[in-house]
C-alpha cells in the first residue's frame, strides 16, 4: 500500500504552517481547563468555547453540547469513504504541588532541551497536543484540497480526568450522531522515540476514596493517647493490608477474569526490548516493584494494580501537633484488565475497609470513576492500514502493544455504539503528565500531525 | 493548717476584679501566637511584650529574653519564705482545620453554654487562661497587701508548642536567676469537674517526622503503576508494624524502664471512679482502644504510647488524580513513661522504618523534640499544703493524679535546675485543647485565681 498523490502537498503544508499551529496549541494551553476541581468550571467552558470556534474556522460544523458537568465538543466535516470518529479530551490534571513546576503551568513556553524543544505546560501531552495533532491535520487537508479525504467528525470530553460522569449518558443520547465505523482515539504513547504504536491493549479503572472516622473531633493525644481510636493507624492497617509480601492484591476475587498472557503476545513482547531498568532510570528508579514474577511490561500493560493515590489526616503543616485527629482518608484506584469487574472489585475492597473496622470507627466511601479493560480487535485491515502509514512517518515500524493508562471511552464506544476503537498518540514516556513540568516533544506534535495526515490518507483509500 | 487572715481580703479583691482579669486574658488571647508556624514569629513576640507590661504593671521586675528561638519572659516579685517558680507558656496550637471553629479562634469571647461560661479562643486553656490564673492571684495579693506573701519569680515560655528547643539551654544560662525552692508549673487539669488534682506522673514525649522518598518525581499511575514504588504504600506497610494485635507497640526495646503501677497506686486511682465510657462518651467514642488488659487510667497516665499525629502523600484536593507520589510522609510521636530513654525510643523507630525499607525508597527524618517521663516527689509537706489550699477551693478534695501529656519543663527543672515541680492546673476534658472551638470555663479561670491565692497563702505559711 502507497500514500495517494494527494498526501505530499498536505505533508508540506502541515510543515509551511507548524509555527502557527504551535501557537494555537499554546493557546489553548493557556486555559486552565483542570475537570476535577470545581473552581475551574468557567475554564472548562471556555476551553470547548475555544475548540469549537477552532473547528468552525476551517469548515467543520462544530458546536458545544452542554451536559450536567462540563460541555462535550461535536463537530462533522463531510468527506467520502470510511466515517471515522476522532476523540481527544480537552480537560487537564491539577498542578499541585505547585511549588515543583519551573514555570506557571498556564503559561506554556517552547523550550530547548538536550533532547530537542519541548512544549511545557500542564496539558501539552495530556491531552491537548496530542488531540490538536488530529485536528491540525484536517484542517491541512481541507487548506491544501478544500475537503477531508475522508467523512470525519470529531468528539471531545471535558471529564476524561474526573471519571468521564457524563460520558456514558452523552453517548447514549447521541448515539446515532456519534457511531461511526470506526474511533481513533489519540490519548496514548509511542512505544519508545523512535517507535510508533497502535495501542491494543487497555488497562481499566477503579477509583475509590475511604475516609475513616473515629472520635466526633480532633483529640489531644496526651489526653487522649492510648485508649482513643487513632484513624491513621486504622487507615495504615487497612492500606497494609492489600497487598501480600509477593506484590499480589489480597481482595477476595481480584483476580477473577485476569487472563495469562498468550504465548505469542509475550514473545512479541519480548521482541520489543523493553529495558525495566532504563525505564525506571528515567524517574530515579531502578528495580520493578509489582508483582513476584512478571515481567516489566506484564507490570504495566497486562497485570492488574492496587495504587494508594492519596492519604491525608491530622496535621501535615511545618512543625508538630499532638492531635489524634476525628478523621483520616485515602484515595485508592485499581487498574483492572481482562474480564475483571469493576464493581465487584470496588464492592470487594469496600468489603475489605469494613471488615477491618475497629469499635467506634466507621467508614465513608466516595467513587471516583469505574471503567472495564479494553482489548482491541485488530481484525479489520484499518489497523494493518494505519499501521504502515505511521511506519512510513517515523523511523521505526509501528507496533502493536498494550498500555497501563486507562482510557475508558473506548470501552464505552464499544458497548454503547458498538464501535471499535484504535489508539494512536505520540506522548512520550518522560511527558511527565499528571505530574509538575508536563510537556510535549515539538517532534511528536510536528509528526503526530504529519502521522494523521497519512493515516487519514491511508483510510481514504482502502 | 488554716488560712491567714491575709487571705480573705484577697479572695474578695478576685471577685471584684473577675471583669477586668477577664478582658486581660481576653486581649491576650488575641495575639496569634502560633509557635510552631514561622509566619506568626512577631506575634509570638507581640505576647511576650504583652506579658512584660503586664507583669511589670503591678510592680514586678519584669523582661523579655531572646533566644535562638521565641522570647522567654521572666520576672521577679519580692518577698518572704520560700521562692516560688510560677511557669506557664503563652504560645499555642496552630488552629486548623479553621472550617471546624464556630468562630475566628484569635476573637475571644465569653459565651453562655449548658455547663456554664466559657472563654472560647485558642489558647484559652493551653495554656493563656491559665497562666493568668496565677499572674492575677499575685496581682490581688500586690494590690491588698502591697506585696506577695512568698518571693515569687514568673517565667513564661513561648515555645512549649513545638519542641522547646530553647528551653534547656535558657535554663542552664540562667540558672542561678531561675532556680527557685519549688517550681509552680500551670498546665494540667483537674480530675473531673469538682476535684482539683495536683499532677505527679507526667508521660514524656518523643516526636519524629519520617518522609519516603521513592521516584523522583510524581508518577502517572497508569504508566508507572505495578512497576514503581508507591512511598503511600510503603509508608502504610510501616507504621501499620508499629502495633501488634493487642495493641503493644512492637518496636524492640520499647518496654524497657516502663514499671508496673504499685498496688497503692492502683487502689487510689479505682478509687477515682474513672469512667472510661463516659471520659469517650464526650467525644463521640464509647470503648477503649488501648493495649488488651489495661485500665482506661492506665492507658492515658501510666503506659506508653505510639501515636500517627499527621499523614499526607500524593493528592488529597478535591476529586481524584491517578499519581503514584514521588513522597510521602508522617508524624509519630510516643508517649513515654518511667524510665524510657526518649533518644533510644527514636533509634528504635528509625531502626524500625529502615528495617522495612524496599529497595529504590530512603527514609528522611526529621526530630520534633524529646523528653522523659517524670514522677514527682511528693515528701515535700508543701505538696500536702497546697493539696489542702486546693480543697478549700472546690467542691472535693483535690487528688494526687497521673496525667497522660507531657510537660517537658518539669523534667527540665529537675535535671538542670535540680529543682522539684509541682503542677496544679484547672483545664478540664471537654477544653478541646489542640482543637478547634477550644475553651476554658470561666468557673476555673475564677476558682483558678482564687486557688492560687489559697496555695501561695499556704505556702507562705508554712
Amino acid at each position: 500500500m502507497t500514500a495517494s498523490p494527494a498526501l505530499a502537498p498536505v505533508l508540506a503544508r502541515i510543515d509551511d504552517q507548524i509555527v502557527a499551529a504551535t501557537e494555537r496549541l499554546m493557546a489553548l494551553l493557556r486555559i486552565p481547563s483542570i475537570s476535577t476541581d470545581p473552581a475551574y468550571k468557567a475554564d472548562c467552558e471556555a476551553a470547548a468555547d475555544w475548540l469549537v470556534d477552532d473547528l468552525a474556522s476551517f469548515g467543520l460544523a462544530a458546536s458545544k453540547r452542554p451536559t450536567p458537568g462540563h460541555p462535550m465538543v461535536v463537530a462533522h466535516g463531510e468527506g467520502t469513504g470510511p466515517h471515522l470518529l476522532l476523540y481527544g479530551h480537552y480537560d487537564v490534571q491539577p498542578v499541585d504541588p505547585l511549588t515543583l513546576w519551573d514555570r506557571d503551568p498556564f503559561d506554556p513556553a517552547v523550550e530547548e532541551t538536550p533532547y530537542g524543544k519541548v512544549i511545557r505546560a500542564r496539558g501539552a501531552a495530556d491531552d491537548k497536543g496530542q488531540l490538536m495533532t488530529f485536528v491540525e491535520a484536517m484542517r491541512a487537508w481541507v487548506a491544501v484540497h478544500g475537503s477531508l479525504p475522508v467523512r470525519a467528525s470529531v468528539f471531545l470530553e471535558g471529564e476524561e480526568e474526573s471519571g468521564s460522569p457524563s460520558l456514558v449518558p452523552f453517548l447514549e443520547t447521541h448515539a446515532d450522531e456519534l457511531r461511526a465505523d470506526l474511533a481513533m482515539i489519540c490519548d496514548t504513547g509511542m512505544f519508545d522515540r523512535e517507535t510508533p504504536a497502535i495501542t491494543t491493549m487497555l488497562r481499566g479503572l477503579v477509583g475509590e476514596e475511604v475516609t475513616i472516622h473515629a472520635a466526633d473531633k480532633d483529640l489531644h493525644s496526651g489526653m487522649f493517647g492510648g485508649i482513643a481510636q487513632n484513624p491513621i493507624r486504622v487507615l495504615a492497617r487497612i492500606l497494609a493490608a492489600l497487598h501480600d509480601d509477593q506484590g499480589r492484591v489480597t481482595l477476595p476475587g481480584f483476580y477473577d477474569g485476569v487472563p495469562e498472557l498468550p504465548e505469542e503476545v509475550r514473545a512479541q513482547w519480548e521482541g520489543l526490548g523493553f529495558d525495566a531498568a532504563a525505564f525506571l532510570g528515567g524517574v530515579g528508579l531502578s528495580q520493578p516493584a509489582g508483582e513476584a514474577g512478571r515481567s516489566g511490561l506484564e507490570m504495566i500493560w497486562s497485570r492488574p494494580t492496587c495504587e494508594i493515590n492519596g492519604i491525608t489526616g491530622g496535621y501535615t503543616g511545618a512543625g508538630f501537633k499532638t492531635v489524634l485527629p476525628a478523621q483520616a482518608s485515602a484515595k485508592v484506584s485499581f487498574r483492572l484488565v481482562g474480564r475483571q469487574d469493576p464493581q465487584a472489585v470496588r464492592a470487594a475492597f469496600r468489603a475489605h475497609v469494613r471488615a477491618r473496622l475497629p469499635p467506634d470507627c466507621r467508614a465513608e466511601f466516595a467513587e471516583h470513576g469505574a471503567s472495564p479493560a479494553s482489548v482491541m480487535t485488530i481484525d479489520d485491515p484499518a489497523f494493518e492500514a494505519a499501521r504502515q502509514a505511521l511506519s512510513a512517518e517515523w523511523p521505526r515500524p509501528a507496533a502493536f502493544i498494550g498500555s497501563g493508562g486507562s482510557i475508558p471511552v473506548a470501552g464505552y464506544f464499544k458497548t454503547v455504539l458498538g464501535m471499535e476503537s484504535m489508539l494512536i498518540g505520540f506522548g512520550r514516556d518522560d511527558d511527565r503528565i499528571h505530574s509538575p513540568n508536563e510537556k510535549y516533544d515539538m517532534e511528536a506534535f510536528h509528526k503526530g500531525i504529519r502521522s494523521w495526515a497519512r493515516i487519514l490518507d491511508a483510510l481514504a483509500s482502502r
